[in-house]
């Protein structure tokens, strides 16, 4: 049974509130509850996390090891920023999707360099929280689950 | 029934065989396969074409408006030097998921720029064959197709 | 009996459709219609090809030598970034007309500048439809056709 | 009856006789002659001067307005050079083709960047005396006449 | 038995009749001929295609991989423009033998760039049609045939 | 009855030990002492947190939305880095008053640059333990409450 | 008793008529009066003067020395260009409060950069009129006024 | 009686697993080990933390004041991007021994830079887990420990 | 009646005997009689000051909202200097004419520049104390005096 | 008998169709009999010549030498490209009143760059017809004519 | 019997009366009455115009072919700026000697550059009016006339 | 008699409280005290001013005209920002020396740039008080007095 770890970034938590016109009006929870039923559907176990501490983001992955067969992330404002995440992306050797809402390439140029995409497997953007849902398919399919 | 067009871009008829430690071993016809497969699963239908021509891609995306409801491509080495391709893209009006087996921000400099994001709905890179069927799903949703 | 080749580039089948504000409303057959009948009457013959693939139009180029008197063509995207339409256009030495819808000189600085112009005979921008039927005469007139 | 300015710029008085593998052997008188038939046969009257003086070129220019309905004019040597003559067709508002003999944009680097190109509706390079041909017909056309 | 593929790229079909005071007077059937008889000398098959495509130029080079033991080519105006051939020679990885008629080096410094020479085995440049011989050597040399 | 947040940032937990001859010999439970009883002098209430973790903070502020009509920020070290603590003041947007200990602007070069100030009402700096309770008052009158 | 002196610089009597989407409508008439009313209230005197010279603040500043426990002074259009009132500030060594009705932080470049908050010992800015009445209560904290 | 506190930052709980051709095979127990060892032959008493939260570092710092007599800190990544870790380290003065497993001036240029460096009394870089070691008999000395 | 304030700016009480070779003979007084005169023959009536001090200046400048029509400013050595007088015409939104006795744009480069001219209504230089007289009569004008 | 003359340079004649928002309304024949009755009430001559010649302007400076006592010229589009009528002013040496419509001190940078105004006399600009009104009666004051 | 036209430029006309201390005191007439003696004394013809209009000179130049076996030019200003001078010397094939009456490139810098200067036989500057006279013998020289 | 003229700039008249280790303790009534005897022991007469107010101090060098045979003049903070005193010397005429207290040439970077040194016959730095008594020395010299 696949494992998952879905780590949300800084003031994701305030999704749904937080500036609509360019992170949508979908809530937290409601993108959870959809990646735990994607989850359940492919028999496969999710967890997930919201933190805006750039430490519990780092603790978490360091716990991933040995337990997640996947890492899904949104790293937020720490995607231009934390050397600390990368470097534990790097050191658990956990494979890992970076999703993020927007279409992050289509954006202000600063925006189009993120620290974490070279340790990253892969890269979804722009499909605000479909991002996440999709970003748990390409966990799973590298986690090795039965596809659903 | 959403209508989805898949483009192939240069070189990947060779996918399997090229590079295999960067591209994956599965086949071109293996993705497509499931690439029909997931389509009909989701009650769509997809139109695949690969080309190594950038004029033949140019003429799929002209002929896509007005059947395709939404485009899934990997513009492969034309993703950096195309700019008929992008002008197609924009012409046409048709949402658009660009893809890519690897994750080209994780490899050379030059690799990190694409011409074709900025017209593009989303982009997703680095899940091998994975990626196509991402970004079906990612079209799919765009296109307004009830969820698998 | 005099024998026009007219090339259209890429993404000019979707002339009338694309971008109108930019490039007009009139379709590409009401374009070539144009051009047939204005040939007719100048007793001159004219084949017309449209295609979206710098290999073809360098083909169409090359053999226009021993049928074409003269070519005119609108190289579209490829006028900023095709040497091997350059190449044919200098080998074939067929006289050769570039033309423009819009006035490429009164716009961004980047479309100032044309690979073709140097190589060709003359050039005709900013009339939309009208360059081609302009550009159609000076043909005519290079080919040594009688004047209508 | 459409109403048509011709003005030929300095040294083009010498036509015909300056540097006729650079500018052709036809006289300026010719040339003339066959744009008053070409006005004529297409029911417009054509006003045609030559001057080596920017400022009766500018004179002529403001006195176009309220009799011409457009404006041809091979600025010559003061392509690159006049901004007074650039300020008379900006304020007189008429319609504006302009012409050269040569293709300017094969030749000297410094000869590419036209003065007067951002305030015309279009440009005609390279076609000799024909280019005043072409140049008529598209002033015509922007004039309303009925095409000949 | 050795086998070799030979590439002429763009506008190469037009060889004999194009600039001769810069190619040459031979035509490329006599060329090829040249290069079949060598072949057949060193006891080695030889396959020669000529394109102005440069898709079909990286179909030709994908379908190279489990016939040819080398290849020749002149990518003409590609040299300097198309990764999709320099990837397609990456990815068939097929010993590959880069010529040019002229001394490319010699000519205009855009011409002194590469973009297929990095992933070549060594370039041949200046001899004329005997560029294409020499390299043929230098293929057969490379594939493992016995010494003419 | 307004209510005010007030969050000291890193190391001013040590607030009177730490280089007193800079930052005072004032503790910080002192400082909250003051906040308080000012506040019920002026019938608001006050809620004060100091947390060395950027993340805490972040979390702080997300939570502030609904509960807090306004905001006194001491960021600390963490003025010229976070991204995220910007980002969640944007994000809430509850009014702000940027407050610090120090005058920023009399000292290091490095110092004088905020990341904060810009999403901030207004910045109070260099009165000790009494910035904060000018930014309280600040944050008093932006809040809307009676004067004190 | 505290003696505090409050220096307004120059066009600040024009408050209240000058740019008041920027500045506010408030006059200075009335800040003056809430300013004497404050002090009172803090059994504090406070000496108000508003002076478009650059030497008349200079010699006020000068002259508290010995009278004013504490200054505070918005130097308006002279903070970025005065040296003698940074000067005479540094000479007094009597306690300064430099205040700004808008946030200069969050404004133009040029405005980021104050000549006499180096020699200040603090700054408020951003609170319109309230910027004068914090000051105060800061100056009469450093002149070690009892808190009213 | 000697105490040392002892330091590990972010991701050096993964210490062993992570990256071993970089960081060694030796697990973070091992080294604890070998700190308390050598503490205990020094005669002093060595207390060991290790986080991956910025914000527990400073809290731990800070608590150091009053009983640590020597601080040994390997910051990890956030040797180049914390000001708090370095604001805590200036605030508690207790002398601070910067220690890096690798030798991080022969890395990437981005690691040559260290924040903390400047307010550190030394730093010993590229021993292994020796650097602790080393770094403990540094701290010790500094301390006023007798030598082991 | 319109009203018209003129101000000479710093060193101007002493024109006649500074640089006569520069400024003229003719003394301020005599200036100001012929200024009063002209203005009673236009039916208008005028003050003058003269001033060194840059905040008499803008004092001046902010009373004459409300009195004067129009402002007739010598700013002299305050032309390329003074921001505050600057802001003061700007504030007070009174139509101003910068006149000036030398052609300061034929004297050196830092001459050339005004920071008084991107407010003024219109510029005089050149014509000693008459351009004070022309000055003043472009103020009336502006003003809507019956023309004298 | 004062004499002087005025000369229109490039584009005037349109003075009142051209561009009005920019340059007013008013004719040039109006401004001209404006021109023509304060120069009768002065007991003055003016001679008014408008030219869009360079050389007319040229000519008509040079003949002034020994007729007119003063000149004013608005030498419009010339004012930054004529070489010829700035030596022209200085070789006859008859003072020069250089006027503009505009103020072109407070319109774009490269306006701000005269030819003309270092052989000048003076300048006048921004009072749009009335410059020329104000630049007579400077240019009769130059030639010493009584004061009307 | 050798034809000489000699043109002097803008301004010449004002020789003896401009600025003598540069051009000398010697009048256009007498330099003219030299140039016929030594024509006549050399069995030449020479025919003199002087014009302050680009456009009469650009007349002079065309009229010349067929008549002037050598020109010899004083462009004077437009020796800077006219590119149609330049045109027209190209134009007629007649060989130019360029004279001044000062060493241009003793002067200031933007005088060093001339245009004509391309396109002349030769130069011959510095000599005052003799310029004019050693200009008339090398033009004599170049159309063969027997030297005097 | 020689008559001296002795300006102390913004800021001397707190010389002796003023940050004595930079100005050190000398009162300015005590310079005066000594430039008085100074004067008397040379037989000449000293005038003595001090002033805040860049106005004032141009105002007391107009006067200075006519009286006074020489200047000692201490801008202070003004040296690097008056040009208003600057044209005041240059005005009157009368022989000035810059004096200054400290050794502005050893400070600051900004303190070494005089804007009034250009006009004045010499400078003298860096001697404390004893600045002045040589300033003294200077003028009488210029002034012609009999050394003392």
């Amino acid at each position: 049974m696949a494992k998952i770890l879905v780590i949300h970034g800084p003031n994701l938590d305030l999704l749904g509130d937080r500036e609509p016109e360019v992170y949508g009006s979908v809530k937290l929870e409601e993108v959870n509850r959809k990646l735990v039923a994607a989850a359940a559907a492919a028999g496969a176990e999710v967890k997930i996390i919201q933190s805006n501490h750039e430490g519990e983001i780092v603790d978490a992955i360091g716990k991933a090891k040995g337990w997640a067969d996947a890492l899904v992330i949104n790293p937020a404002a720490y995607t231009h920023t934390s050397v600390a995440i990368r470097d534990a992306i790097a050191a658990v050797e956990v494979p890992t999707v970076e999703v993020h809402l927007s279409n992050i390439f289509a954006r202000e140029e600063f925006r189009h360099q993120s620290l974490i995409a070279p340790v990253a497997a892969g890269v979804i953007a722009g499909f605000g929280a479909g991002s996440y849902l999709l970003g748990l398919q390409a966990a799973l399919k590298i986690a090795g689950a039965p596809e659903a």
